[in-house]
């Protein structure tokens, strides 16, 4: 068995390549794990290109990691099993946009700002928004969501229709272009979020919004991030539909300031967004305006203007990467759970009592109205102590948002970071998880060492 | 093997019945299928309960049908093999409100109008509203929806959290209470929808809305159904959030005439409900109405009476009863289908011709915003020409909906009637479905026959 010639056979040359900078390009993503390099990288041009390379990994056992632009925050895209990373540039086409049904089909390597700048013309988006440009496959595989979850939603509620590829190379779809069905197991939501170990998306049917007539930003500072989560509880509680709601503390408003040229106060802060009709929405604002004052809010900035208000988003979204990429000697370990709203003050509370204790350098920042939040630690991967104290961190923010009722990660998915903790969050559930992975793909070729314990497979 | 007696050894006399009228009424659901009697009906009163149950069941091989108010459409609750059936009316506890988190946790007994006449304290409201007032086990069961849908979306939605007893007796739980999670395979959608055959729900973890400040309603007529279809598109095209969004075609318009004591126009119409603050409900009903008149609506009735308001909605849910239940003779079929939104003119005039041609009684109605319509047709089941005619008719309008990219079931459910149709809509995924069921329920315990194509279990 050669796998370069082999793949080259069933694909075409065009369409392999052992070029060390494309392997070291497809051996990271956007987290702090360890790279490692694929054997091969193979480009499909369509379905039918996967199912001939899945059919040869089956055969020989060997591992295949989908690839998508590598944003990935816990590892997903590296092959630490090595094996084929398959690159789905090429498979990035918008297949059709039903504008009158609110949906579209399209590839898996079409990237989210790709697929608004198409919708754009029929007056429709995708919500869903990680910040990065991510691939919908990628957003699909790990049930991305971000900043406008708290209105329209994660990735699998979008999702009408999979077709998927299999580990034997059978080809399925797992819904239909209905809006709702309740016909049959929900496949659908099961393949979402599986990272890749399940089976391989070729072509993904999502559903689409109306934009809408009014949006509306606006900036409230508060004096501790405590305020910023107690006002945000009570816009909830009052049942104001929000578009979007971030928490960003003074350390990260500092780095926006300082990445994006922005002069907003260094505060803790709540970033918002208001989706509706113009009168409906200055009626929401001058609500959450007299409720947020309840909280102590001392500055509410309205950013009407559509430049400022992309300014104000696009500093956010960079935030991470302003962190992540703030120097080449540090890497950033960011965490990710989710817990229930309520509880929020007294985990974020904790997150920093603990940050200040291990004296690291972090913000705290994510997706309130959710329960969401990020922590972003800087750290000097060659530093020992310094791993150890991120490590140690990470722990403990994931068994604090456990005894609250939470999850390990509420958006970045398990990868590799969060397999440790999932015996844990979901207990004799993990049996049947294991169950599905065995049934699906029983020779573990599919992502393995992602997601689930599971062994390595062996080549044949 | 004594069954009764050994199922009163196991939870006490109290909660063990073969009382024939108890039987009987544990034979039958809402739906046209054939009744059939269990051979004895538990009603436990914990999980423990409902454990020791599925236990024995498992050894001696006796089928279990939950059951809830028997208010499913498919056939779910009628216990075609015979064995146990379980119903939930001793669990029906709202065991914990969580406001500030927009979270409730109950037991499967409790019923939807039960759950809301309890939240209505903290200004809260649970929105999934099938029209029956059915239990939350057994609307999770059937991932039922209803008039709410197109805007809070379906039960699967709504559902954070499942308890869940296997067939094995094991406990599990599905999810958390985090809003959102990328952790792990989602076993929550997976069991939301699966008609008590993969496990039996012991507790159900709900998502909760704060009720708007605002809610409006209104009734618009058109002079055909295909135009009141076509405004709907054009609404929701132009990103109108709409709460509620139903059909009702003139038949149907004349049964509510007559059975609610109403006197609206005998018209296809549209009921619209908004949800948001006055001065956007009050936008919205502006631009609403213009865009209907493009349709030709000859009539736009504003009920912002709330008594008014109650009274269309009444007229509304009541209907299918009023059909179901209009004459003692006959029974009432319902179809199911949904579709993608901007094929609806085509099959709903095709269910028209095709009622017509049949030359039978029938009404179309249903949740426009999301595709999905029923046709509801009365038939005298001793008349073998009328049971073929609509036995082919309900076949002919899944057909149409397969062809169209839709599903055989919108929020009814598979149960008995749409099994038939399974291999065809799913193809090589129902193998999928077939593994998980082999995986859960090895000797298919758990409600045969139901779902999926399967094998009888044999008492052991």
């Amino acid at each position: 068995m050669n796998l370069f010639h082999d793949l080259v056979a069933l694909i075409g040359e065009e369409n392999v390549s052992i070029n060390e900078t494309i392997l070291l390009q497809h051996s990271k993503d956007e987290s702090n794990h360890d790279p490692a390099m694929p054997d091969t990288v193979v480009f499909p041009t369509n379905r039918e290109d996967v199912q001939k390379v899945v059919k040869y990994a089956n055969e020989h056992r060997i591992p295949i990691v989908p690839f998508g632009v590598g944003s990935s925050l816990e590892g997903h895209s590296i092959p630490i099993h090595k094996g084929i990373s398959m690159d789905f540039q090429n498979m990035n086409a918008i297949v059709e946009v039903r504008p009158q049904d609110l949906i579209v089909k399209v590839q898996p390597g079409v990237t989210r700002i790709q697929l608004n700048q198409e919708l754009k013309k029929y007056g429709l988006f995708f919500p869903v928004d990680p910040g990065a440009d991510a691939t919908i496959g990628g957003m699909a595989s790990t049930n991305a969501s971000g900043t406008t979850a708290v209105r329209y939603g994660v990735m699998r509620d979008q999702i009408l229709n999979l077709e998927v590829i299999l580990a034997d190379g059978r080809l399925i779809h797992t819904g239909s272009l209905a809006k709702k069905s309740s016909s049959g197991y929900h496949l659908n939501g099961l393949f979402v979020g599986s990272e890749g170990t399940l089976g391989i998306f070729t072509e993904i049917t999502l559903k689409l919004h109306g934009i809408p007539e009014s949006i509306l930003a606006a900036r409230a500072c508060f004096p501790t991030v405590r305020n910023c989560v107690e006002a945000a509880i009570s816009i909830l509680s009052a049942g104001i539909s929000m578009a979007r709601m971030e928490l960003v503390d003074a350390r990260s408003i500092a780095q926006v300031n300082d990445y994006s040229g922005t002069d907003y106060p260094v505060l803790p802060s709540l970033f918002l967004e208001f989706h509706g009709n113009e009168a409906g929405n200055e009626e929401d604002v001058q609500f959450v305006q007299q409720l947020l004052k309840e909280h102590d809010c001392t500055d509410f900035v309205f950013e009407s203007d559509s430049n400022k208000r992309a300014l104000l988003w696009k500093a956010r979204h960079e935030l991470s990467y302003a962190f992540r990429h703030s120097s080449p000697k540090l890497r950033a370990m960011g965490t990710d759970v989710c817990v229930p709203i309520s509880t929020l003050p007294d985990i974020v509370d904790y997150t920093r009592e603990r940050i200040d204790y291990y004296d690291l350098d972090g913000a705290i920042l994510g997706h309130i109205g959710d329960g969401n939040f990020h922590t972003l630690v800087m750290y000097d991967p060659e530093n020992q102590e310094h791993v150890d104290k991120m490590e140690k961190l990470n722990e403990e923010i994931v068994k604090y948002a456990f005894r609250l009722g939470g999850t390990c990660t509420g958006e970045h998915g398990v990868g590799i970071g969060k397999i440790k903790y999932q015996q844990e969050e979901h207990g004799e559930s993990l049996q049947i998880m294991l169950g599905v992975k065995q049934m699906l793909d029983p020779n573990n070729i599919l992502n393995p060492g992602k997601l689930l314990p599971a062994a390595v497979p062996q080549i044949k």
